[in-house]
Formats: C-alpha cells, structure tokens, sequence
C-alpha cells in the first residue's frame, strides 16, 4: 500500500488522557464522531480483522460454529429472564412505526437460547457450540478512554449447550485454555481470576484481565509469590501485605450458566431415557474492540505504538528517506514491489514529505519492522532494517533483503 | 464439516409466500426471530461471508480504502442536510442517557462525509474512496420476504471523493464495471439501468437489478431487441408494444452526488490554485444480504436452492448413503479426509438417516457437486458424482475421483 494513497489522517496534538485512546486517534486509527462513538479508518480496521481472524481461528478450534444474531430484539424475550429491568439502563429501547417494543442487544444470552429452544430437542443434537462476532450498543452514561468503553463495540459471545455439567465443564475448560491462547497469539500478557458473575449470573465464572494504565479495574500482585489477586487485604499465599497495586482491563469473561436461561426459555432436551430435561449452558464473551486499546497499552514507548507481529495492520513499513531522489525512489519502488510479490503486507512511505515527518510517523503507526532506504546506505548496496520494539538496527546487503525479511517477519 | 456436528436446522414445511425466504428457511441459512428481524446460521453466513470476499476483492480493485463507521449517529449531523426529516419514518431514533439525540444510520452520506471535512483539506489527498461492509437499520412498516425488505441488513456502502466532475466520472465508471463483475461473479444475471436518484439525491444515477419472482420492482424486457426497459409504453428501440413485464430486484444502486453533501456538511479543499472549493461526491450501495435471496431465486429447482460455485457455502456435498455399513462408512470417511486435505470444502452427511432424508437434504441444501458412496457402486470401485445443476451423474473410478473434483470445481 503506497502511503499517499492511503487514509491514515495522523494528529500532532491529541488532548485524550487515556494513553491507548491517545495513541489511537494520532496514529489514525480511529476517528471520534461523538462521545462514545467511533469510526475504524483503514488501519484501525485491519487491526480489528487481524484480532477477529485470530479469535475465529481459536474458536472453530473448539468445535464452536459461527453464526449472527440481529442487534435489534423484541422486549417480549427479555421480559421472560426479569432482564429488561436489570439491564433497564444500559439497554436502548425503542417501539417501531408496528408498535413493537424492541431494544438493541446489549448481550445475546436470550436470543441464543430461543434460537435453541426453537431447534433443537434431542440429546443426540448435543453437544453445540455457536459464536458470533458482532456489534454490541450500551447507553454508557460515561463512556471512557475511546475503545475501552463505548456505546457501540465489537464482541465475540459464544454459547455453549449440553446435556450434562460434565460435559458443560469440558467446554468451558476448552475456552478457558482458547482465551489464553487468543490473548497470547495478540501480544497480551493476561491475567485469569474466578470472578463475580454479575448481571449475566450462574455459578462460577472467571475473567480475563490485561494489565494496562487505562485499565478500570484494580488488581494486587504480589512479588514474592509472582501471583495476582483481588479485594483482599493480603497475598492469599505469603500473606504477605507488602503488594503492588495495578490497573487492568477486563477482556473476557467466561460463565457457567447452569439451566439459568434455559428453563426461562424453554430450552429442554430429550434425554436417552426419553426424560425431558433443560440445557446446561455456558457463555463465553471477549470484548473485540477492546483488545486493541489493551495492546497498544501494553505495546507503545515514547514515540508511539510497536504492533505485535500477529495484528500489526502491515508485516512492515518501507520508508525511502528522500523521494526526490530518483535513484533512490526507483530502487525503493523495487524493493515495494519485490516484498509485495512475496506476499508481504507493506505500506511504502514514498511521500513528499522530510525525513523527521516519515521517521515520526513510522515510529507512531509502530509496524514491527522499518525498513529504511537512504541514500547513503544505498550507495554501498545496503539498507537498513529497524526492529522497532527495541529499535535495534541492523544493516543487510541489498541482494540478502528479501531473506533477511523473511527470517524477522516468519513468513 | 461433519453434518453430525454442524447446525443445519432444515425444515419441511414453511408456509412464506416468497421463493428465496422459503428455501432460505427450509434450507437453515436463516431464522426468524421477530417479523423483518433475522439470525444467521451457520450455513448462511458462509454464504454471507463469501459473498462479502468477493465485494471486497472487486472495492480493493477500484482502490477504495475499507472503513467501518457507527450505527449510531448524532441527529445534529442529519439535520444539516435536512435529511432527518426526508427520512423520518424509516429512521429509528432515540435520546440516550446523557440526553443525546441518536439515530440508527439507515445510510452513511452525512457520518461519511463530516469524516472527510475534518480530515481532509487539500487536493493532494483526493481521490479518496471508502467503502464499509456493515450493519443499517431501516423502520420497515412492512418487512417482506427474508432478507429481501428487513429491518435490519448488511449493506456495502462506498463513497467516493473528487477535485472535480471528470474525476467523479472516472470512479463512476469503475464502481459501474466492479458491479456488474460482483454480481456476475455471485452467479447472478443483473440489469444495469438508469434510475431516480431518490431520498440520496444527485443528478444522475444508475441501479442494478435482478429478475426473480420476489423482486419489488417491474421491468419490462422486449425479446426481439434484447433489452429491458422501466415505465414505458414501448419498446424504446424497436417501438414494440409486444414485450415482457419481469419482477425484478434492486440490488445496487450508483449515484453522482455532486456537491450535495460537501456544501452542506463543510467539505472542502483546497485545489493547486489555492481556491476552496467543495468536494465532488459519489456514492455506490450494494445490498448484500438481498444478494443472498436474488442468488436462490435465480439458482434453484423444485428440490431445493442451486448455489454457484462462487459463494456458495461449501464445495460439495458428501454423501454415504448408509452409514452402519462399516465398510462403507470408513471408506467415505476417508474420502472426506483426502478432499479435505486437498483444500477442498466438504460437508460430510454421515448422518445416520435413510437414503431418502439424506438425498433430500443434500438437494435442498443445494452445493454445486454432490459426491455419493453407495454399496454397489463401491464394491465394483465407482464412486458417483451428480452435479447438481444439471442432475447429471457419472460414475468415476474411486481413483480418479480427486482428479476429477478439481476439474470440477476448479481447485
């Protein structure tokens, strides 16, 4: 992708507390339209499908089957689980031209388990899996810190159906490891810790946690023990009261739901017995959109954002230092080509623009390698690769490129 | 995918009058869950999907950037194209906890267009286009046939930016030919024809249709000259009043905006004059879900739906026609296992069901080639393969049936 073709309006002065909502909007990946509500630009967007393909990969490795459910829901399902009142607030709610009351799903627990009812009835149809990716609308009375909490996000919920709790147990042992996974392949070091299950219920449930500034929960780690924990007075394993306090940032969060919407729903099975007896469910959510601003939290230095390999928006960013040149602009044209064909995602800055303007932007977009073509360098038949995590620096022989690329960036 | 495991909820009878929600019904693409209000299954959102890759490929083509904006907009921003009021009734709108007016965007000209006044400033940054694959909702007082009129669908909206008119055309004729190649590529035969621009405005505009007997709108075709024409008397060519009246379905529609939106929502540039001036705009819809219908109206037979290649859901259909044959049943397991390897979709019906349930299905669910192990086709080293289309059947050496699947099926 030859940047001056490309949508990437970067900012100088971004005025946001929030360190992941700061990087953000300056390096043009998203763009406010009000408070709470945001647009995906172009490179904001092939992050969110990176992370979407990585989660859909893990997903369908649990056997789960992808579907999609409407945003828009009667108010008549909710009425059946008493939730239109507990969720009152944060649900938008309107009645149609019809005179239908529906709402806007803030969570899918209900229509998954009509969907269900409706379908299936016998064991033999047991166990089932569904997920979605899809958008979510909640009246946030403060949105905060752009992504992290806003009134209309991406989530992954997935729903788990079977005949037994063992069989429930194994499913949500299946997630659990999915989540870890999922979370590491995106560049996210994550905490897992039994959790409250709050407005969606059942029994047990954990949540998924990334450190981060801008994270809104708090969690206590303690050194000795190398382990986290929560809303205690000491380490649960040293009691030790000598701890460290940290932000975090909830991502997911796993629930085992029993018959809990099940029975409210008339989500039963027949049995081998020909007994007549209502799922046991789980629900397995991740908040898509949020997972950017959790590593770019984790993932920046002064100079911006340093993408993880697996969702950066491009394997890397070719910079040609002096695009008067042409010389040096017909070799960088080669090199864009010769990487291209090789099935690496670049984005060239052959722009008109001097060299501090491209160096800061590249270091703002933050793409795991920067591939720097100067005239100097280029002179001794060499170009230089910058590694922009730890902003090492190498140089290679021009003929030796495409190898060297290829070897950093595994493809 | 093992149809054991897979969540292909068919059904026998389904009363709705149009062809496509039927079959879209008895088939387990789609259910319903409240009139105009629909869940995607499993096998429709794959439909969906390639569909979607395939608008995709023809949008990266004409080098439009892909965004992805919110449903949610401000009303403040409709208002100053008085389009609030133009478009009251189909608008869901609502006041949100911090007394924020909102709607739910039926379309994206004004969200789209504020975007590019903020960003964009000079003549050096156009052309731009930008497209989204997203979610609109429309207020329907009268939701018909499935996916054809519902309340809530997925559209591809593109909108283009231009210096000036002759730029503007340029694009035009892109989006123009991208169209008809996503549609022909879908395996649907479209009309192009000038039309009424509409609630979206602009000067000139052209739409897309597609015959089919739930379509909404009427055209009329005259077999002598070959073309179809709107609201006329005659043939315009030949002045015959002897032609054809077709149902036909708008599946796309193109409009020359002009400077309808850019005057009003303050999106201007500067050109290399130094002259302000606003920006020239199209924009180019594509209802992709309606595409889905258009599809199994134009493909099907009184078995059931007849999907292309090109989208449809799986490559092919395996049938083992009786699954406690052990033998029988080892050997198409391993036919499934080979196809699968070799980059091949398969949908395995191991099901243990009759002969008769299976080969219904396998013809209502419609994938392009149908490969059936039977008992005594088996035991003489033959495996048949019916394309569905057609209902042509040859009988292949079951050492030659790989080979013969990727003639078949180009892969």
């Amino acid at each position: 992708m030859l940047f001056s073709e490309y949508f990437v309006p970067t900012l100088r002065e971004v005025k946001e507390e929030s360190l992941s909502f700061r990087l953000s909007l300056k390096a043009g990946l998203i763009a406010a339209l009000a408070s709470g509500i945001y647009s995906y630009l172009p490179l904001g967007l092939r992050v969110l499908k990176k992370i979407e393909a990585i989660i859909r990969k893990h997903m369908d490795n649990t056997g789960a089957l992808e579907v999609l459910l409407p945003a828009l829901q009667p108010l008549d399902l909710w009425k059946k689980t008493q939730r239109d009142e507990l969720l009152a607030e944060v649900m938008v709610r309107f009645q149609d031209r019809r005179g239908r009351k529906l709402c806007l799903g803030p969570t899918h627990e209900e229509v998954i388990t009509d969907l269900v009812a409706r379908f299936v009835s016998s064991y033999k149809q047991l166990p089932l899996i569904l997920y979605q990716i899809q958008t979510k609308f909640r009246d946030e009375v403060r949105p905060r810190a752009g992504l992290i909490r806003s009134c209309e996000f991406v989530m992954k919920d997935a729903y788990s159906f079977d005949i037994d709790e063992k069989n429930l147990q194994k499913n949500y042992q299946n997630m659990y490891s999915a989540y870890n996974s999922i979370f590491s392949e995106c560049g996210l070091r994550t905490i897992a810790m039994e959790a409250d299950p709050g407005f969606i219920g059942g029994s047990i449930s954990h949540e998924f946690l990334a450190e981060g500034p801008s994270g809104e929960d708090v969690v206590f780690f303690c050194d000795k023990c190398n382990i986290y924990f929560k809303e205690k007075e000491e380490c649960p394993q040293c009691n030790s009261r000598k701890f460290k306090e940290k932000r975090a940032l909830e991502l997911g969060h796993i629930f085992n739901l029993g018959t809990k919407y099940s029975e409210k729903l008339d989500a039963f099975f027949l049995d081998k017995e020909g007994r007549r007896s209502p799922v046991i469910m789980g629900c397995y959510g991740i908040g898509v959109s949020r997972i950017i601003s959790a590593v770019i939290e984790q993932n920046c230095d002064k100079e911006g954002i340093i993408w993880p390999k697996e969702i950066s928006p491009f394997d890397l960013e070719l910079v040609c230092l002096n695009s008067d040149d042409k010389d040096l602009f017909s070799f960088s044209s080669r090199i864009y080509r010769i990487l291209s064909d090789k099935g690496l995602e670049v984005l060239f800055d052959q722009r008109a623009e001097s060299i501090g303007v491209k160096l800061n932007d590249a270091y703002l977009l933050g793409m795991p390698y920067l591939v720097i073509v100067g005239r100097k360098n280029f002179l001794e038949g060499k170009i230089e690769i910058i590694t922009r995590s730890n902003k090492e620096r190498i140089l290679v022989d021009k003929e030796r490129l495409v190898e060297a690329l290829s070897e950093l960036t595994d493809k």
